[in-house]
């Protein structure tokens, strides 16, 4: 018999789409004079190559067999994540409360956890409440599962606007689809895309409107530019240490290496049950049955030496100067004199632009196109938007780029919004 | 409101269950002085330290910006992608017919690419087609799916039982369950846990039943111990090379890390379609977008430099003196007078052994219990199974101990072996 022609997919593989950042790379490949302020990657000339090789080479000189090079346990090492854990509770104000290295694990980046924790909690169809904006790469990891986003209203100034959450939750509740709510996912310092941080009376205010409705759906605090800020630390704590969230399932996120070395892959999560964290680890047993040993090995030795924090002290600085260096590019193009608006960020690595009035950055509008001859790339903020309803923001980042790259990339910029805005005025 | 006791778990979240592994290395745990013959990790005293080092420092003194230590792509390294689909290339006796890097994808172990694939392919309630024996790990994560795994019957020897396959796809067929086949998972090179290979005339033989049935599903050639050969690799080319097996999509996987230090976990996936590897690959952007690029970068490096074909070298011989110390240590302690029979291993980690009649190696059977008593640990062959109905078979793995470990523990088992023999005769 001739094979047949049907596709073969399960209805998950048939509902998989390439990704955004699939779009964007060919973008470059297509024109390799485009300069990116779309990757999310880290800055590569501070990466940490001597501390990398320092951890290897300590690890070697280790008495008895390179453990390190077998395979470790699937929830991760233990030294690691004790590790963890104590580092955690010490940005959580040394509150000891919850976070312990029993309810810890270790993955691929956050990333993975976050996955697993999407595939252990969401059947198809449920409903996840998102920021608005987030994380793009979520938005499609949901898409892929069927699961369905929905926004928290926000104030023009990114901040929860909790009177329209209210409004939300009570829709719900009434429509009777509360029961398919199964997450909350809040990106709640420096986020990706916002640069926005939030507050403890924030997260506790939303705490409450959830818990008075019943509606105790687990939520994902996802920390991974905690680390990252320019000046000082955010100083609210995360959902585990607030008493407003107690009665929830707590999930937090974090990464060992965006912070670092982003090529060793390394995040980890703190569970505030036994119940979500051993699932996960049994899922992450059928994914891959734990994440390498080595990039876990080099990574404890770098915080038990030391050299994970001293990398951090140089990289915040630098991070905060490409920052400014951005900034101030895109201010002397003379940008905000066209009317974008965007607010100076204190940590992460994003700026988050909002466009004047009438312009689409959507990858359909003509400033979308006009950045492509300038020549100079960036993330479509209505990819981060789970209704797909605001097309008047940009995310740009400024961690890949040197500062030369930086001032190039801003004066293309200029000139792509400054044609938009020549249009739009004859 | 109170917080509700529901279990907030989706269909799959629910489904899951503690690895069989966890059952094992608690088991170690509750008496250290067990020694395992169960785990199936690699030899930790020929992890090869020195060539890691030596990668890591040729990759930092690297002109340029240290990118290895930078994110890398979905897919995985271009460079890599090349070197491993000339090696599959070459061991398939330089057939070049699909093995080309566009359609090469580099995971998180093979186990990830596993996992990726039967996501995109099956849907609950979909069939997998195994080998009786089968990776128990894969029985695992189709349960943790709801994809139901189907044994194709075998002889006696191992080898497959072309009658009874003719006789189940039949059945199949009038059942209308065929649509419900979505792969066929095959390990043909000195599988785990069977240590069998299979012929080329084999291989091709099953195509045709499928083929003769127009059961085109997907095969997934699962060649994890491909190069563990103890004097000689298998003759027979995988399935891309092989005619009979043209109409069918087709999975190869392999690693990296288990030849060489499964601390690494860099598997490979290449497919004969772009359409199911793009699919992957999409999928993998959600679960961790890319494997760690540092470990590629090193394998990359070890590929290029002879390393790693230098350290298979050393190991084929290691394995196979261990192989030989456990074998000789279960004869030597009188198993086979006892009625146990085993085929010696060509490569790979594993003997498998089947029990004389009357002695169930399953966890509640009194073989195990005699095992404990006794400070040794197996893997009972029921889990192995998909249909948990033979429960007369062991696998052991002579890749942690060392020679006196291997030889203590052969000790230990044939005593429990004794024991059961003495209780059946009276």
């Amino acid at each position: 018999m001739e094979p047949q022609n049907r596709e073969p997919y399960s209805t998950l593989g048939s509902r998989l789409r390439p990704p955004v950042i699939n779009a964007l790379m060919s973008a470059m490949l297509d024109n390799p004079r485009l300069l990116s302020l779309a990757a999310g990657f880290t800055d590569t000339t501070s990466l940490p190559s001597a501390s990398v090789s320092e951890a290897v080479e300590a690890l070697r000189s280790r008495p008895g067999p390179p453990e390190h090079l077998q395979y470790g346990t699937t929830q991760g090492r233990r030294r690691l994540r004790e590790l963890l854990s104590a580092r955690t509770t010490h940005h959580d104000v040394l509150w000891s409360g919850g976070i312990v290295p029993a309810r810890t694990m270790i993955g691929n980046g956050s990333q993975q956890l976050l996955y697993l924790a999407m595939q252990v909690l969401c059947d198809p169809g449920d409903i996840v409440l998102v920021e608005r904006p987030t994380y793009f790469v979520l938005l499609e990891m949901l898409a892929g599962l069927g699961v369905r986003p929905v926004s928290l209203p926000a104030q023009a100034d990114g901040s929860l606007n909790l009177e329209a959450i209210e409004a939300l939750l009570d829709k719900l509740v009434r429509s009777g689809e509360s029961a398919r709510l199964k997450a909350v996912y809040l990106v709640t310092y420096f986020a990706n895309p916002s640069a926005i941080s939030r507050s403890e009376a924030e997260k506790c205010a939303l705490a409450r409107l959830l818990g008075d409705r019943g509606l105790f759906a687990p939520v994902i605090e996802d920390a991974a530019y905690r680390e990252l800020w320019f000046d000082a630390p955010w100083a609210a704590r995360s959902v585990f240490a607030l008493d407003s969230w107690e009665g929830f399932q707590r999930l937090y996120l974090g990464t060992l290496t965006k912070p670092f070395a982003s090529g060793l892959k390394i995040g980890y999560a703190h569970g505030s049950d036994a119940s979500l964290l051993d699932r996960m680890t049994w899922l992450k047993g059928h994914h891959d049955f734990g994440s390498a040993n080595f990039n876990q090995a080099i990574l404890e030795h770098a915080l038990e030496s030391g050299a994970f924090d001293a990398h951090l002290e140089l990289l915040r600085p630098a991070y905060a100067d490409k920052m400014w260096h951005l900034n101030t590019a895109l201010e002397s193009a003379g940008l905000r004199d066209l009317g974008w608006e965007w607010e100076i960020p204190a940590g992460g690595l994003y700026l988050w632009l909002r466009a004047p009035e009438g312009i689409d950055t959507s990858v359909d509008g003509a400033f979308w196109a006009a950045c492509m001859e300038e020549e100079v790339l960036y993330v479509p903020g209505d990819l981060c938007i789970a209704e797909r309803d605001v097309r008047w923001h940009v995310r740009l980042s400024f961690g890949v780029l040197d500062a030369t790259g930086l001032e190039e990339a801003a004066r293309r910029f200029a000139r792509a919004a400054a044609r938009l805005s020549t249009m739009s005025v004859h």
